[in-house]
């Protein structure tokens, strides 16, 4: 239920509005703006004019939305998503209005510093689904929400509030056609059409013909004025029986309500200076502007905390561990398709287990997610060669109770799709990312496909979590793993078939009593001589180094690094206590995990003799072994850098 | 002149081919199948069928072009652009047919680890303008070579050849649209229309309407029989004479050649194994199977080199510098600004300078290259948002005979468009890259705009260069250095008005006789009790600190850190003796300036105390100076953190 004020209209009661509640929208509308003019004067910055321009877009969606103040954390409800975060006045005066968060806190402390309320719309704000501010976002994750709610069997609805200036974007091109293909009726977008953008009309800027776009992707269209409540809903209701993604084009005026602010593109991204003018806007919205005064003064209280944002924990089985016995010889990106399987396999039509989506751009087959389709082939989203939009729409459908995975090549899953996955980041999502390919161990694809940055793309992140695991039996657990918990996290994976790792008696190094330890370097085996730290596609050969300097009587701590991003403080004191360290990664050396541990050993006063290996120019294409030979990085090279530190 | 076997079209010299003409290209394309299949079994890697679907379209884009072995690496010549990079073994016939390249060479080292043959196409390889392989990108790097023949007054043909499959990516309706805005005729691409992509049929995957998203953009559609050289010649004639870009849809059969191979997904990525099946398929072609066992004997021999590619250096005035005064207040993307507008005008409708391509997503006014718009409206390129294809497009110019700079915020320059930045890397661009807004110095737009993973994104690539300007006089020297070095160049500034650095004399520090020196730390202030390395928009609030600290009768070493790529090994030696080094930046802290600092420590084996500033979490929204403090770095937080370091 919304607030008192407002009209209820949450789920189309009415055929059309009735004349009271037109007038009660109205004076909201008017009061909105007159709270975005007034909130962006005391910020002096922010969006006012394009705020004006979705003000009754912003009324209607959120008034017919079934989302409330008591159901906004919950996941049985509507949707609704805001892709030009910048009209984040408009957004929170209409939250106001609803009853959602406190009128007076947000016109006192917007985009002031330690407040929700920040410049582009977050998720901390009670009402906003997705955080956006970078354009062209908000379409992709209204489709992971309505990808989310299909597979629950929750026919909620998903509301999409985008402007007419991103349109060009292509991932919103290709979040359409997903829609589409994913058959989500569910969807409605409204554009607000004010044919404005920062730098001038968008006829000028970039000509884009917006309604031919849609309808070309497959959407219906319809028009209406985006002042008229009237009209808006009109659509609205309409767009709810039309059997297919509908885009409701708002004809609008930026700046609407304000004469001076009208089609005024200077007020795109610029508050209405203090004095005369804000006098004569409030005047215009009937507005007493001596409310400056009094919110300038609660400015300086505290501000608000938002929300806390904490990723969903999903309800799904993930089996018991699988075991490769030394001597098996398979690829890790094989055993994490199997433990995958499994798992899709032991949910697959359990009403007890939330849904788990798996998404793929059209490389299933390479990224071992084939297996997992055929078994769960409602819970398989083929998205085609989209991955800007499916970053995003993963993400939002994993912060929305079902699991996420996207399984993609390292440089179509991140290096291609990095904005999408920091924002992910900051929305704190829950997506498990799957990056197959990655490192030299592409092999013959050549460069542009060497994802040889994924550490260092990761590390830029505060949430996310990268586990490269060293073996078909690490990589089953730290699937398993990786599906129970909470939160955004990368496996990432070479191509090859690759050695099980085995403890000195023989039997599975990863064992099935050794359970999955995010941030463990492991010994894999104890020496005195020197340490080496070996991750992903560098074990076997790191191993076999080992191997002939033992041949050569020099013993060498051998660790395995499966959590790069966070260095184990106690294995680096125990493996500088050796006097020398060499870390092996097939990584670009200046941003991967050897430049974290030697980071962390300054930080720690650790004394030790130390060399990075790693990939130090854009890698050669040929068969695995070729390459990291040509690369420097064969067991031999190995070898040779470890001799030079004991020297 | 291309070689003497072929056929020489270039230029359309008759209005239909010559029935012996299509007799020759018909043998050659049977030549290019048999060996686009052989190279595939002998490297047992590889994308044949794709390669045998093009082959006509292969043929007859190299035919007409002005492209040949004489004048590949100039640039008054047309460019030919393989967005399809998997299709290398039917580029590479071809180019083989043409005298390019040699043809037993290619059939011995295609994917082989130290040859130019790399899977994907790479520039290594005359003829090849672009390296691709990550799909969408090819068209984008088209009209980055239109526009720079366009702005160089030379009327050359931009051909683009690309497959269906990639046709969902967003980047290709960003790059039609800036295309058919800028009125790039000459542009003429060709679209392998086979209807298969690696998992299945493109109709399965992905529905796209391809004929209507490139109308709907602007462009004129033809289509042909892609398997009928006269078909294809009289589009391409048909398209010269068209006053738009065109694309060409080219009806083709994936597999085209081989009975077994046609339609079939799976030689999509599979090259034929050897036996039977390869002995059928040369067969077919009318190629003697045994030159397999020659061929993999000719494989043992050393792989040949590739070309060189160098960044072409441009001719451009950069002018003289300018000098801000200590006490003067501007901001350092003004001071860019400025001097872009300087250099602009000492080279606009000068014969001898080449042209300067300026690019902007719809935020000149921010990133102010407003100025120079308005001064060289003809070299300025008005791209909406389309950051992902801009990256690309951007790119492309800066190699083809043009300056090329594109200024935007950090989060839409880099963090957006990482992988394009990557692949401009990969190609040996020389794009210079201003990034504005970032760090923590954004302010109020809050943390989808906080730009604080440049650093830890650069050090990723191998070529690019980082420059973060202290202050506007070093922005100025930084700016017009930039625009007259070859390669990719980017320069990060904040956003707020900053200090003009002084000497102890109160001169400006960075004066017009202290030349621009990229990788050096300066040394701003001398002190034996700890050395303090700043960056960016930390420098006025380390200065801060350093002269509390020395009203304290501490003194301290201050470091300006304007290369964080670059650790200056003297510098660092120098502050270590110190005894205490703290870092500061406005960036993240795990992948920024401090962590390659304490990297570098370790590699060079020094101790000292080390504590690195940075950012720990996404930050809040707020007024700059508002920002830092609730961020920890405020003067005050510094003097603390030293304080620290000296107990």
């Amino acid at each position: 239920m919304k607030s008192v004020d407002s009209v209820d209209l949450t789920g189309f009661p009415v055929e059309e509005l009735p004349g009271e509640t037109v007038g009660k929208l109205s004076e909201a509308a008017r009061i909105g703006r007159a709270m975005s003019v007034l909130m962006t004067t005391v910020a002096n910055s922010g969006h006012p004019a394009g705020s004006l321009s979705s003000m009754e877009m912003y009324l209607m969606a959120y008034g017919v939305a079934d989302l409330n103040p008591e159901n906004c954390d919950s996941h049985d409800r509507d949707y609704v998503v805001i892709s030009h975060g910048h009209t984040s006045p408009g957004a929170y005066s209409t939250l106001a209005y609803y009853g959602f968060i406190s009128p007076g806190e947000v016109l006192a402390h917007f985009r002031q510093s330690g407040s929700p309320f920040q410049g582009h719309v977050e998720r901390e704000v009670p009402g906003i689904d997705w955080g956006t501010g970078n354009l062209g976002q908000g379409l992709s994750a209204a489709v992971g929400y309505a990808l989310a709610q299909k597979a629950r069997g929750y026919h909620g609805k998903v509301f999409l509030l985008g402007s007419d200036g991103e349109q060009t974007k292509g991932q919103i091109a290709e979040a359409r056609r997903i829609a589409v293909k994913q058959g989500l009726c569910d969807i409605t977008a409204l554009v607000d059409w004010n044919h404005i953008q920062i730098s001038g009309n968008t006829d000028d800027i970039m000509p884009a013909n917006i309604p031919v776009l849609w309808k070309a992707d497959g959407w219906e269209i319809l028009e209406c004025d985006g002042h008229s409540f009237q009209d808006i809903y009109r659509c609205l209701l309409e767009a709810s029986k039309i059997d297919s993604p509908v885009v409701i084009l708002c004809h609008t005026v930026m700046g609407k309500g304000v004469s001076f602010m009208e089609n005024i593109p200077e007020y795109h991204g610029k508050a209405v200076p203090r004095g005369d003018l804000f006098t004569l806007a409030m005047r215009e919205l009937g507005w007493d502007p001596s409310h400056l005064v009094r919110i300038e003064r609660e400015r300086k209280l505290a501000p608000p905390r938002g929300r806390e944002i904490l990723p969903p924990r999903i309800r799904i089985d993930t089996g018991e561990p699988g075991l490769y016995q030394p001597g098996d010889r398979t690829d890790n990106r094989s055993a994490f398709g199997k433990a995958l399987e499994d798992i899709g396999m032991r949910s697959y039509g359990d009403g007890n287990s939330d849904p788990l989506l798996v998404f793929d751009c059209d490389l299933a087959g390479s990224v071992k997610t084939s297996g997992f389709a055929k078994a769960c082939p409602e819970w398989f989203v083929q998205a085609g060669i989209q991955e800007h939009a499916v970053a995003t729409i993963a993400g939002a459908a994993s912060s929305a109770g079902v699991g996420s995975l996207w399984a993609d090549f390292g440089v179509f899953g991140l290096s291609e799709a990095y904005n999408q996955q920091r924002l992910n980041d900051i929305n704190r999502a829950s997506l498990k990312l799957v990056l197959t390919h990655v490192g030299l161990d592409v092999g013959e694809d050549g460069m542009t496909h060497q994802s040889i940055d994924y550490v260092g793309l990761l590390r830029n992140t505060f949430g996310w979590r990268l586990v490269v695991p060293a073996d078909p039996n690490q990589t089953d657990r730290a699937t398993r793993w990786m599906l129970s918990e909470p939160g955004n996290i990368c496996l990432a994976m070479g191509r090859s078939k690759t050695m099980v790792l085995s403890s000195e008696d023989g039997t599975p190094f990863y064992g099935k009593d050794r359970p999955f330890e995010y941030g463990k370097f492991d010994l894999l085996r104890d020496g005195k001589d020197g340490a080496i730290m070996a991750m992903g596609s560098m074990l076997p050969g790191a191993f076999k180094a080992w191997e002939i300097l033992k041949e050569r009587g020099i013993m060498i701590s051998l660790y395995v690094v499966s959590a790069p991003l966070e260095p184990d403080d106690q294995a680096i004191r125990q493996a500088a206590s050796t006097g020398r360290i060499l870390t092996c990664e097939d990584h670009n050396v200046n941003s991967g995990m050897g430049s974290i541990v030697g980071s962390r050993m300054t930080a720690l006063g650790l004394n030790s003799r130390f060399t990075c290996m790693g990939v130090h120019k854009y890698g050669t294409s040929g068969a695995a072994d070729e390459v990291f030979a040509e690369m420097g990085l064969s067991p031999g090279h190995i070898v040779k850098k470890m001799e030079e530190l004991l020297r």
